[in-house]
């Protein structure tokens, strides 16, 4: 069994050493930027545990784990030059260090080089299996992605439908990713079933989470601007579940805070958090999380391995959601 | 045998019969709308026409001629936005009817398919060599527009350079898209091999052909603005071989041409061509053009099928060529 560190260093390494050497350098500059701008490689480390599930010996994962990071950042920069950011883990992002013509081509040539890697698994029995669950996350990564375009221009937004949205653009990839270390390990279908609902659901939470820290996290230890959400009027799950727990008055005033442009960011975010405070949306985003995080369990415990095998992973995704253990 | 206006009913059925009905509709409308521009669907028909070189029935190569097709609409898509293209085939391009996001991100979702309809194909004893020559194909497509962009703002381009960076951009899809149909069809590796260097060869041919016939076609039957190459200060086979042959004050006369913005169109187009007939640029690219359609056909010829087998492929690729037989 591999701990967490063990297995972000055999990424890392297999990483460095097959960065694209290769012309023209215009096309391939970019994908070593971005692939190099570090993060905390969480996906590939997921496939890899969940590899490490079922099989001692994970190295033979890693070309996939690469690819996995290589879709994972390809959609990181089409994602930025749509949503004209500027930063990406506080460097330049692709299309403004280089350009969008750039950006748009480098991601492309990421995307086919993800199918390059899998094809470069040195087991191919499982290919067709691995090839089939990639392009099916692949392609719910873009409906997630056009989903969350759709809903900045709409009035409203049903929770539910936020729910698929992320479960598109964020859970799909974490458990397509953890399904496929559980095939590269030789789990059983209904092992690797077990692996991906859990790492669907986690997914999910990850990104409730996520919505919650935004608003209410440390700004010592989040890593983006506490608050970024509110001022970019971006409809996250706490406003959402405000509009529907709100009087018809204060919904109209949530509504058209969230349909302005930000001036004053702190009275901004200081109004909205108030607001978010009374109807007590924090507490009913804490419990949807934890519902999430209680299917992932139930279907982490109905994976058929001993609890030896089983504690790094529970650990990381305890410690991801920050809860004590 | 089947004849090339039987393979393309084949294949315009196939496409109408798998159109996206999915939803998010704003994702698969501008794939829908592309797809649908027409086109001589010349790539999935010459692979229909290399498998049944080797097979009778070839409706079983139907899902990766799709899949050519979709990736060669892909690479249209993105180009177009790269080029702030506003008209293909007549018609607005995607950004234009839709807008760049929708481009980018439908662009991407149509990659992504084409794999999805290459482990639709029912015969999957040869889905890891399929992959892989359609990876490598598409990375080449990928570089050769990265080229193709580059030359826009270099002073100098090699012929050498032109030719690879065509051979690259047009010529890598026809040969493997062909290599796949063969392979599709149960050819030799050989057989494979040849049929892949006809398309490789072909190809070049056909860009040659095109550049001459940018310049020098007849208006009536040339799908596009004959002059347009020269108004847009493309750096075609006819300018570079233009610039190696004239001497340095008509070589510096036609750079400063091809370096300016174009004010009147016609007497450009006049004054450049003149220059091409004093320097008899147009006879050398079709020279350059038989060279690689001789080697085309020495690949051809050592294809190990009957006379009868081949005929239809023959005739397709001279009638292409304006070739009389």
């Amino acid at each position: 069994m591999h701990t967490v560190r063990e297995l972000q260093t055999f990424f890392i390494d297999y990483l460095s050493q097959n960065s694209f050497i290769r012309d023209p350098q215009e096309l391939y500059d970019p994908v070593n930027y971005i692939l190099g701008l570090g993060g905390k490689r969480l996906r590939p480390v997921m496939l890899l545990m969940a590899c490490n599930l079922f099989k001692d010996e994970v190295k033979a994962a890693l070309p996939a784990a690469f690819a996995v990071e290589i879709f994972h950042n390809f959609s990181l920069l089409h994602d930025d030059i749509m949503d004209e950011a500027p930063l990406r883990r506080g460097q330049p992002t692709v299309h403004k260090k280089y350009d969008v013509n750039s950006g748009i081509l480098s991601g492309d040539v990421m995307l086919i080089y993800a199918y390059d890697y899998l094809m470069k698994l040195e087991d191919q029995a499982n290919i067709g299996d691995l090839i089939k669950l990639f392009n099916q996350t692949a392609i719910e990564v873009c409906e997630g992605q056009q989903l969350d375009m759709n809903f900045e221009t709409r009035d409203s937004v049903q929770i539910e439908e936020y729910l698929r949205m992320i479960s598109l653009k964020t859970a799909a990839l974490l458990a397509g990713a953890m399904k496929m270390g559980a095939i590269i390990g030789g789990a059983s279908k209904e092992d690797a079933q077990c692996v991906f609902d859990f790492g669907w659901n986690v997914g999910i939470a990850f990104q409730l989470q996520d919505d919650i820290l935004d608003t209410y996290g440390d700004p010592e230890k989040f890593g983006k601007k506490v608050g970024g959400d509110i001022v970019q009027n971006k409809k996250t799950y706490l406003v959402l579940r405000a509009l529907e727990l709100a009087d018809d008055a204060t919904a109209k005033e949530l509504s058209q805070l969230m349909m302005t442009p930000t001036v004053d960011e702190i009275k901004k975010i200081e109004t909205v958090r108030g607001l978010f405070d009374r109807l007590q949306v924090r507490q009913e985003a804490e419990q949807l999380k934890e519902s999430y995080l209680d299917r992932a369990f139930a279907a982490f415990d109905a994976i058929n391995v001993t609890d030896f095998r089983r504690q790094n992973l529970a650990s990381l995704a305890n410690d991801l959601m920050g809860r004590e253990v």
